[in-house]
C-alpha cells in the first residue's frame, strides 16, 4: 500500500473512523495487490488518519475527506463501513460499475418483511436488498464470486451459522432446540461514544443485553432456515465481557436420532477441512477467543453433552475481522478474482 | 475485631492466605460479634498477615501458624478453607465443641457413590460426610440453624439453585431441559499459580473449560433433584472471564405446559420478596456482575425466550461473596444465633 | 440509612449519577448517623436511584430530583458533586446554614488569578473561594472542623501531598526538583460518554494524558508552596490505566543536603502513624492500588533511589474514596462534630 | 514457512514454549526467507506445538524437542529464548556454523564485574561475553551486521536507550538527572506459572516493582554511558500494569544549559526520520502502547515541562515484539544480509 500504482486495485472506503474502518485498513495494509484510494469520515473530513487511527500513522494513506468528495471513477470497489440505517440510501447511489462489500445490517436480512420488523421502517433500497449476497464466505462462496454487492455478516452470526449450517443441512440435529449463547468482546458496539461501553462499566463485570431481542437473531435464523430447509428459529443471548475483541459462541443442541457425536464432527470435518480459515479443533479442545486474535480464522470446538442425545458447540471469532472486516476482504478478494486469502495470512497475536 | 473481649464469638480459619480465607477476614472486619482468634497457613505460618494480604494490613488479627498449633479450647467456631480432598480429614479431626463451616467441596455431595464418582477416591469421612447440612442458606434456613457442620455450596452451584429451585418446586420448568451456562471471574480458580490463570492467559479473552466434565454439575444436579423431588440433570458449562470477581449465569429452560413467564416471576417474587440477599430485579432488567460486587447479594432476571414456551433466568454474584466467604457467614451467623445479616450489610461496589 | 429518623443529619447530593455522587451513596449506607434526604440529577429527574445505580437498588432512598425541586430547609450538609464551573454559582446560591463539601474543582484554588488561569475565567464567588477550606484532612483537620464550605481535594493531588507536604515542611527533600508520574482507573475521568474513556480505547494499554498542563498541577503545587513556605512548582504527569479505580503515584525527590532516608521515613511516621487512613508501609514494600480499594486509605511507600542522594516515594488511593467520596464524607464528619472514621471504616477489597 | 525449501535459511528456536518463543514464531509465519526447522522445549517434548500455542495451530512446524535432539548442521541460525543464567552454557556448546541471537540477558552486560554484581555470580563464558554485539539495532546497525552472536536488548531498555542516547549523544541533556518511570504489560513477566502475575493479582492494579534493584538498570546505563561518552547513573522504576503487551516509559529529563526543547526534537528527528521502525510523534501528540500494539514500532513523544529547563520524554514499544522478538528478528535479518524489516511490516492492531 505504499505507492499508487495503476496495476492495483483501487480501493474507497466510506466510514473509515470507525473499528470496522480502522482494520480495515490495517489488513489492506498487508494486501499487495489493492491500494487504498479514498477513505471517508464526515466530521473528521480534511485530517490525516494518524489524528483518529495513531496506530496507523505510518501508513501511506490518503486523507479523510466527506463522502461527497469522492470520484468513483477513480475507484473500483468500495468497502461501506457506515452506520446500518443510512447505509441503504448511499449505496443505492452509487455508480454501477462499483463491487461493493457492505458492513453494515441494511443488507442482510432479505424479506422486506423481516427487515421492517426488526428494523422498524421499510428498506429504502428494496432491489438491491434482493440482489445483495449474503457474505457468509465459506457457504456462499460461488454467490459471492459473482456478486457485486455482497452484504457483510453481522460479528455474532458469523461462528454460530458456520457451526451449524452444516449439521442441520444433514439432518444431524433438531432445528426446533437451539440455544447460542454468545460472549462479545467491547469493540463490536463501536466507536460511538456511549454510557454503556465506558471502561469503568464494562471493566470488571460481565453482563447479558439485548435478551430475547437482539437483531442479529433474525439474521442467524435466515441463514440456519435456508441450511434446514425449514424455518429454525433460535434462542439467542449476546453478553458484552471486558474484552476488546473476541467472540465466543456457546451453542447448547440436540442431536437427531440415532445421530451420534462423531456424526456431527465428521460432518463438520468434510466441510471445513480444506477451509483456509475455518478450523474444526481436535477431540476435547475448547477453543478460545485468544486464538483468533487478530486473524481471519474461525475455530469451531465440538463436545458430547453429559445430558444424552446433546452436544455442545464452541466458536471463536475476532469479531472485527472474521466478524467484520477480515471477511469482507475475503469477500471482496473473491469478487475481484484473486485468491481469496490475499491480505489475510497474519498468523493470530497471543497473549 | 480491634480488641480481644470475651463475650464475642473467637472464630479461627483454617486456610487464611487464599482467596476464599482473605475474604472471610475482610468481612468479619465488619462483624461486631465475632473476633478472629487463629489464623492457619502452613507455608506462611510466623508471618503477619499482611504479608500475605496487605490490602488487610490495617487490622489487628494474630500472626498465620500452622494447623497444628492451633489451641482449639480457645475458639468457638471454625472455617475451614483448605483445598478439596485434604479437607475432610482435618474436619474428622477437630473437637465436637466447634461449629464450622466447609468451604471446600468435601461434604456438599450427600451420597458417597457420587462423590466418589467425581473426586476418584472414596470419602474419608462418611459419617460426617451424612451430617453436614448443605448451607445454600434461602434453601436449608432451618437446617443450617440446627447444624454443627455446614458444607458452603460452591460458587457456580449458588445462583442456578437459587434461581431453579423454587420453579422446579412448583412444577413450574420441564426438568430435563435446563442448560447452564455460566461466567466466572479468575479469582474463583484460586491463588495457587498455574499458567492458566496467570495475566496474560486470561486477559482480552474468554473460554469454557471443564466442558461436560465440571465438578459442580453433580452439586446443581443434587439440589435440583431435592427441589423437584426426582432425578435432574443438568448441562453446566463454565467459561472463565477476563475480570477478578463474578458469575453470571444465563439459564435456559423450558416452561411446563400451560405455564406463563408471569407463573414464574411470581414464584420467584414469592420465594424471595422477604430475602435480604436475593433480590428479583425488574422485568427487563438484566443484572450485571458489577451490580453484586463485593456483597453477599444475588440478583436473579427473568425474561420470556422468542421461543415459544422457554425461558431465560440470569444470575450473579459475587463469587468470593455469596458464592463463598459471605454465605459462609451467613450460615455462621445462623448456627450462632445471631442475625443472618451481621457483618454482611455492605452495598456492592461499582465502578 | 433505613428509615428517616429526626435524629440523624439530613443529606443532600447535587449530582448524584455521577461516579462520586454514586460512591457517597455507597458510603452513606454503612454510616449510621446520617441519611439520604435528596438526590438529584437533572436528566434522570424522576427516575429511582436504580435505574442509575443497579448496585444501589437494594437501597431505600429517595428518587432523583431536580436541584430546583430541592426542599433545602429540610436538610442539613449538602455534598456537591456537580461538573466544575457550574458549581460555583450553585453553591453561591445555598442557604447559609447548611455545611457543604464541594467534590468539584470550583473552590479548591485560592488565588483568583491562578484560578483564572488554569481556568480560562474568572471565578464567579470570589467571596466563597476565600472562605473555603481546601479538605485534605490530615494537614487541615482544624480548619475544616470550622469551615462551613470546604473544597475536597483533587484525585491526584491527594496522595502526593500527603507524601510530600510533610517532607518539605521539615526541609528534608528540595522544593525545585519534584516529579510526580502518576497513574489513574478510568473512573476518575467521570461517567460523560467519550470516546477516549470507551473500554475499547483504554483497554490493554496505557498512555499519558494533559503532559505539563493538567489542572491538578496548581492545587498541587498550592499546597505544597504552603508547605514549605516557599514556591514550589512540581512535574505532575498523569497516565489513564486500564483499570477502575486506583490512582498510584509515583513521586521522585531530591533529598536536602545531609538529609538521609531515615529522615524521611521518620519524618512520614510522625505525620502519620496516629492517623486512621494514612499508613507508612514498611521498608522494602512497594504499596499496590489494589491494597486499598474500596477504601478511604492512602498508603505510602518509600525507597532510597540507586542515585546519591535521592528518593523515591509511592503513594496509592483509591480515587474515588480516599481521592473523592471518601475523603468528603471525612470532612464532613468533622465538620458535624462526628467522629472522623464514621461510615468509613471498610476493609479494602482483594482481588 | 509452509514447506521446507533448500533455499530458505533455517532456523532453530530454543525455548519455543515462553511468551518470546511463541512470538518469534508468530513472525517467522510472515517471514519469506526463513522457515523453521527446530523447536525445543524441555518440559513439552514430544508434543504439537498448537498443544503449546493453539492461537499457532494452523502453521505446519516441527514438533517440539529437547535441546539435546536438535541436529545443528541443519540449522543456519538459532534464536535463543532459554531463561537467564543457563543461556550462556548452553550458547558457549553452538557449533560456530550458526548465527545466534540470544533473548536471554546472559550476553548484554559487556563488563563481567558489572555481570557478577547484578547477577551474583562470574560469566561462564566471558569470551562470549565479549564478543556479542548489543542488539539495539538503530544503534548498532553496523556492528550487528557483521556479528555472530547478538545480545539482543532487554524489552525496558530499549525504548529509553532509543529516545536518550541520541539526546546524550548531542550533550543536550544532563546525564546526571534522568529519570525513567516504565510501565509494562505482564506478559513481560514470562509465563512461568508465578502468584504475583496471576490474573487476581494485578487485574484491577498497579503496582512498582523492583523499585531501585531491577537488573534492566545497569542494561539501560551501560548504554547511556557509551552515548554520553561518560558514566551516566539512571532512576528506573518498572511498574506492572493491568495489560497484556507494551511498555510506556515516561523519562524526566533536564536539558542542557542553552538547550531548547526544539534542539531535542531535531536531534530526534534527524537520528530516526529515515528509520524504519522508530518514529517521532508530532508535537503535542502523547505516544499510546496500543498504537504499536503487536508491531516492531517504537515511537517517542516530546513535550517540554512546566518546570523551566525540563523536558518529558515518552516512547512506547510492544515488549514482545521490538522489546524482544521482533528486534531479534531485525538483527537476525542483517546478520543475515535480508532487508532489516523483512517479516516485520504488520501494522500495529488496534483495538
Amino acid at each position: 500500500m505504499t505507492k499508487s500504482s495503476s496495476s492495483k486495485i483501487r480501493v474507497g472506503i466510506l466510514g473509515a473512523s470507525g473499528y470496522t474502518g480502522g482494520e480495515l485498513i490495517r489488513l489492506l495494509a498487508n494486501h499487495d495487490q489493492m491500494e487504498v484510494a479514498f477513505l471517508t469520515a464526515e466530521r473528521r473530513a480534511g485530517q490525516k488518519l494518524a489524528a483518529v487511527f495513531p496506530h496507523l500513522a505510518a501508513l501511506e494513506v490518503p486523507e479523510l475527506i466527506k463522502i461527497g468528495e469522492v470520484d468513483y471513477s477513480a475507484l473500483d470497489v468500495v468497502f461501506c463501513c457506515l452506520p446500518h440505517g443510512t447505509t441503504q440510501e448511499v449505496i443505492a447511489g452509487l455508480p454501477s460499475h462499483l463491487k461493493i462489500v457492505d458492513l453494515s445490517a441494511d443488507f442482510r436480512l432479505n424479506d422486506p418483511a423481516v427487515y421492517a420488523e426488526w428494523y422498524g421502517h421499510d428498506h429504502r433500497a428494496v432491489a438491491l436488498q434482493h440482489e445483495a449476497v449474503y457474505g457468509l464466505t465459506e457457504l456462499k462462496r460461488d454467490e459471492v464470486k459473482a456478486a457485486r454487492l455482497v452484504a457483510n455478516p453481522g460479528c455474532y452470526p458469523t461462528g454460530p451459522q458456520l457451526a451449524l449450517a452444516p449439521l442441520l443441512a444433514a439432518g444431524h440435529i433438531m432445528p426446533e432446540d437451539i440455544i447460542i449463547d454468545a460472549k462479545s468482546g467491547v469493540s463490536g458496539a463501536g466507536r460511538e461514544p456511549k454510557t454503556n461501553t465506558l471502561f469503568a462499566e464494562v471493566g470488571e463485570g460481565v453482563q447479558a443485553y439485548g435478551v430475547a431481542s437482539h437483531r442479529h437473531a433474525p439474521e442467524i435464523e435466515q441463514g440456519l432456515s435456508e441450511a434446514a430447509g425449514q424455518p429454525v428459529a433460535v434462542n439467542f443471548t449476546p453478553h458484552l465481557m471486558p474484552m476488546n475483541r473476541g467472540i465466543l459462541a456457546s451453542i447448547y443442541v440436540r442431536m437427531a436420532e440415532d445421530t451420534k457425536i462423531s456424526d456431527l464432527r465428521n460432518s463438520l470435518h468434510q466441510s471445513y477441512d480444506s477451509e483456509p480459515f475455518v478450523h474444526v479443533v481436535a477431540e476435547g479442545v475448547s477453543p478460545a477467543t485468544r486464538d483468533v486474535r487478530g486473524s481471519n480464522q474461525c475455530r469451531i470446538g465440538l463436545f458430547a453433552d453429559r445430558l444424552p442425545g446433546r452436544a455442545i458447540l464452541l466458536t471463536v471469532i475476532d469479531n472485527l475481522v472474521k466478524g467484520a472486516s477480515g471477511q469482507a476482504l475475503q469477500n471482496m478478494n473473491l469478487m475481484c478474482g484473486l485468491a481469496e486469502t490475499t491480505g489475510l495470512n497474519q498468523a493470530p497475536m497471543f497473549p
